[in-house]
């Protein structure tokens, strides 16, 4: 047997995208080497795959593995929170990329993750992005799931999408919530889990007293972000935090965000009467 | 002796810049009536002053006791979380004018104020700014006490700015925290002391990992918002919350801010080495 293609190197943080995209990939013929980042990738789910664990500031064993396992092409995948640089173990190699990585460190995770690409780029390898490996892992465009959404939705997500095109020249978030024509929130560096469980508390506290069931959460990619990673992300956990909030739906652009376990999200969603929606790209949020 | 302007009804919710408010009035002679909102005004500081307690949604008895009162003017100061229409207790006025309401609910803060402004004034009374009554607690230009910023502070500020200037069109919060370039949070429906207390747990578990000393915290008015109410305020709580969060200061546009008991809130930044900035006005910000 001829393998054509070579081995894909998945670079892992947390949460359970990257085990999505290393499934999907594998049923797709690749062969897949996980390097699961200590302290962020999951120490249940890594053991199940070819791999090896890796640290932060170590960039030197990660190269010299990655090509000894021949893999050509990366992928960064999953949650991980930007370390001090002080508090780095750093290996000859990372210590000459430094000065670099601490430029990207000014700066939104869009800047730091593509300097981050580039100076692997720079090393031989070939950075793709999580739905070249798995296109099935995109949100296609309509309802996903059985719950539609309102009119009154349809219009908080025009807002919400507003607000998220002029924060894009900025790198923040890529979240927001809106309810009734109220900004409720938005997502800067605590993240969509921690912004939805702000509205939670704001309506625990009666600062928030819409009814339960209205409002949506709205997630896009940042203008003129690279898509290769950190696409915005839905699955079981954004879910349960749109149900605790009390908001009726979430909506993400369409072909532009990601859906880890979408079987399973869109079972729940349908129980909890919540819609799930891939919003058509426009002018403002291309494809 | 001739009473040469008449009382003014100051309507009071949270915080403690009424009273600095109605204490500044007094100084320059006016007479000032309390209308203190039960479950939002302090009951500790209410009765130092000429008082009424009123509740929400009983509109028709605030404007009979304030004609009593012979007040002509009013000001709307501190803080209100907007309640469940339904939780409110209406009488016979506040029924007539609620579909005037319920629509100024949709939205944000700025125009719920301006359409209780509105329907004020179209009762004969004149809706005026805090700061007209009592314009020495509005922040002055440059450095408020003895610490000033660094450059990379003013390089932050900027941005900050920037951010604040793109959600303008939204009516959405007045603050965000900016530190080394990057955006780490921005205010909207939660208020300025949770978007503090949140820069503070981001620090606390990691997420935030920049040398205690650095970012600010950046308020500005929404572009467009009537200034007679809800103008950025900083006061001894805002000041705990950016020393909390680990930020090196404090910057609001100048003459376009308020500050709250402004001799303490200097003394506790010089002490804590905390710069408090009133920003030069500019084309994307004007006075």
């Amino acid at each position: 047997m001829t393998r054509l293609e070579p081995a894909v190197a998945l670079v892992c943080g947390a949460g359970s995208l990257p085990y999505a995209i290393a499934d999907a990939a594998v049923q797709r013929g690749r062969t897949v080497v996980l390097f699961a980042i200590k302290g962020w990738a999951d120490p249940e789910r890594v053991p199940r795959y070819r791999h090896h664990w890796v640290t932060l500031g170590k960039f030197g064993r990660w190269r010299a593995l990655a090509r000894e396992e021949g893999c050509r092409q990366v992928v960064l995948i999953g949650g991980l929170v930007r370390p001090a640089l002080g508090d780095i173990g750093l290996d000859w190699r990372t210590l000459r990329i430094l000065p670099r990585l601490a430029r990207c460190y000014r700066g939104g995770d869009n800047r730091l993750l593509s300097g981050i690409a580039e100076i692997l780029e720079q090393d031989g390898f070939e950075v793709v992005s999580a739905q070249e490996l798995a296109p099935d892992i995109l949100v296609p465009r309509g309802a996903v799931g059985g719950v539609p959404p309102r009119a009154t939705d349809l219009a908080d997500i025009d807002r919400g999408l507003a607000v998220l095109a002029a924060l894009g020249p900025f790198d923040i978030g890529q979240a927001v919530v809106v309810c009734d024509g109220r900004v409720l929130g938005i997502e800067a560096a605590e993240g969509t889990d921690q912004l939805l469980g702000r509205i939670a508390a704001l309506r625990a506290d009666g600062r928030v007293a819409t009814p339960r069931g209205r409002g949506v959460l709205i997630k896009a990619p940042k203008r003129g972000q690279d898509r290769r990673f950190d696409l915005p992300a839905i699955g079981p956990a954004t879910l349960s935090g749109v149900i605790a909030a009390g908001l009726g739906g979430i909506a993400v652009l369409a072909e532009a965000a990601v859906m880890a376990e979408p079987q399973q999200l869109i079972r729940a969603a349908d129980a909890a009467g919540v819609f799930v929606l891939g919003i058509e790209p426009t002018g403002a949020h291309p494809r």
